[in-house]
């Protein structure tokens, strides 16, 4: 049998299961000497294919790729780069030809988001287009939860769990204190189009008055009196009104919220800072005296409350896309099915990266309660199992103790390449 | 013997572990029947006194008391409310006296923070200023770690574990993010004017290059050039930089950085914003991209993540409260004694409310390094066993499972006060 070295990179923004995704890659690949012979792991993504930056996955030992599996962030380095098209950019193609050939990689292992399953078929397509042999594969990864087919996405379960957890946590901590300090209190989280992550905060409601009192997602429409109007009636009812906010929220002339101005690599506005902007929004026409925390990367990074389902997920999905280019394809993506509900059952199945690149899934309208401000009984139902279960990682001197892989380079062979 | 009834409140800022002190008081009074008849819970704090509403704990099973050990904020309402002088208010004082009387309350327990220790050092005078027999004593809570004479204060060890642990997370997250998106992150914290919060951030880091690089306590004068050119010479050695910043810090000319203008009830400025205030300051004078996050009450509710000797010596000083007052004590409070660092051993002493209330401890000049921006080994000796252990509350659909009290009043007596 041929043998030929695999490529696996990260890409996108990190989650707190994209390395347990990694160890399912590398360990299954161990497993199959006779077809894999090196996982090489790319520096900071797609760049590390470009410059000839790898790193050598088989100088790990065992124990270290294994804790991979409860280590959060990137082990090898992420990056925000997207390839640009075939036909503007033919050099960059040619150059990953190039390294691939030079390393002998015949399978390319991406582990990313909507953006980066795009670069994912771009490299799929080297087969056909200019004749280079390769197997991509998409290996699923992203907080937002917004990519296509799959029935979730690895690291969503994980900081819904946290969101969950932190806004349950702060609604009982605003509940003590409103008697004669603050009412209302404002989570804002992540989630820059679509509501998946501000949805999961409404698992902490679970009874009448139970915050969060009030959700708002991305997919609707901020509308500045019935917002008031429910923060009002809430604190008149339960004295305290606890509310999650969407990074995303946008007015009714179609502008967030808040925005810095700022642009990422792929020309997304980067967002914060909504939470003191609807904090300021109730206090000078309420009069209610508020809180707010903004969790930003803390909630992608949790891994001290991961989901224990999301960790086995994003583990099967790094092991299912190494059996999928085992048994020939290319251009595929592995993605969760979900079986049933109650009780949750699983499968993987496939999805063709032609329909997952570039493809955004929102929520549902009938995951959204009729006035907007929470979630159905619909979603619940959707969203409870993701969070389910605990994977704690161990700690040393009170701390989780995670893997900083050596991430030693392969010798180069061949000239430097400018991005 | 006589049997009097006890009172217990709650005041002050909320923690994870203020309700796990409440359960070593009425677990403790429950075994001491002789002596003191039923704990009746002021709701909310001290207002629950005045206004004559009292709570019955009698009518909470045993299992749902012990479930208090696991359930952060505070369980039967807090308050920001501190009482006046004898002098100017003294129907305050006879009101007080009015409602002990009622309900035969000769044991009074008061759970909270420094300006807490105030109001129960003045209840506590009631005896030899108004001839009212009372035995007042106070249990220590503080997340700003900030009360004299103990050697920690319950509720600060699980912020510490909280905050280490989360801004070791998000240091990971960055470095996974520098090379083409993220290079600054920024963790704001809590403590107003003490750096504890601020100094438990360091123990993240263990090795060098480690995030945080950077801590910016209240009691370090902000130095933006020397803070901008430390963030400089960080991102150039290690391409990312953490940083860590109190609420509290000021600028050379002693304002707030951030500052909202909001006062509680105490008089101190609510303050929050101080991270977006950073992060602007980054970008513009060196152009670095950057996250910040606000961690607000998600730190000091994260009862998910608390502090295992946190948890006991929480529980264990709502213990020795009762049995300081079953010795006849008055005017004191348990303190925790550190009889040594490694092994961490630590028991409990009396301290006298004279020498607690109002009275703030800052962090010692020698636990702050040099240059003002990071932690000394012997503040890390010091912080370390703070962090110790972990005590996981129980999971119910994905989420912790805190418990809500019944919280059944008991009938009133009197007639109404007014506040």
């Amino acid at each position: 049998m041929t043998v030929k070295n695999a490529f696996y990179a990260q890409s996108g923004g990190v989650t707190a299961v994209i390395n347990a995704s990694a160890a399912g890659v590398i360990e299954t690949a161990r497993l199959h000497g006779d077809r894999i012979g090196k996982v090489y792991a790319g520096r900071n993504g797609i760049i590390g294919a470009l410059t000839e930056d790898l790193i050598d996955t088989s100088l790990e030992s065992a124990e270290d790729i294994a804790r991979l599996k409860h280590t959060p962030s990137g082990a090898f380095g992420s990056c925000r780069y997207k390839l640009k098209s075939l036909e503007t950019h033919r050099e960059q193609y040619e150059r990953l030809i190039e390294v691939f050939k030079a390393h002998d990689i015949g399978y390319f292992f991406y582990n990313g988001g909507g953006d980066s399953a795009d670069t994912c078929y771009k490299v799929a397509q080297l087969s056909e287009k200019m004749g280079y042999p390769i197997q991509a594969i998409h290996v699923p990864k992203t907080v937002d939860n917004d990519l296509p087919i799959t029935d979730c996405c690895p690291g969503f379960g994980s900081v819904a769990k946290y969101v969950a957890t932190s806004i349950r946590e702060a609604g009982y901590d605003v509940a003590s204190m409103a008697k004669t300090s603050t009412k209302v209190f404002i989570l804002e989280v992540m989630g820059r189009h679509a509501g998946w992550i501000t949805a999961a905060c409404g698992l902490a409601s679970e009874a009448a008055g139970e915050g969060p009192h009030i959700l708002l997602f991305p997919e609707v429409e901020f509308d500045e009196a019935a917002f008031l109007a429910k923060v009002k009636a809430t604190v008149e009812q339960y004295d305290h009104c606890v509310i999650g906010v969407s990074e995303g929220i946008k007015n009714q002339q179609g502008q967030f919220l808040s925005e810095t101005g700022l642009k990422d690599a792929f020309g997304h506005a980067q967002l914060g800072g909504v939470a003191p902007t609807i904090a300021q929004l109730v206090k000078d026409k309420l009069g209610y005296k508020y809180h707010w925390a903004v969790a930003d990367y803390l909630q992608r990074a949790a891994r001290h409350i991961a989901s224990k389902t999301d960790v086995e997920q994003a583990y099967a999905l790094g092991k299912a896309a190494v059996e999928m280019a085992l048994a020939g394809k290319n251009s595929v993506m592995p993605a969760i099915r979900r079986l049933s509900d109650a009780p949750y059952q699983w499968d993987i199945a496939e999805a063709p990266l032609s329909q997952v690149a570039n493809v955004e899934k929102f929520m549902p309208r009938d995951f959204i309660t009729e006035d907007g401000f929470h979630i159905t009984e619909a979603c619940r139902r959707y969203l409870s199992p993701l969070i389910a279960g605990e994977d704690y990682p161990p700690f040393r001197n009170g701390l989780p103790d995670y893997v900083r892989l050596k991430n030693l380079a392969v010798a180069r062979k061949l000239a430097e390449f400018k991005l």
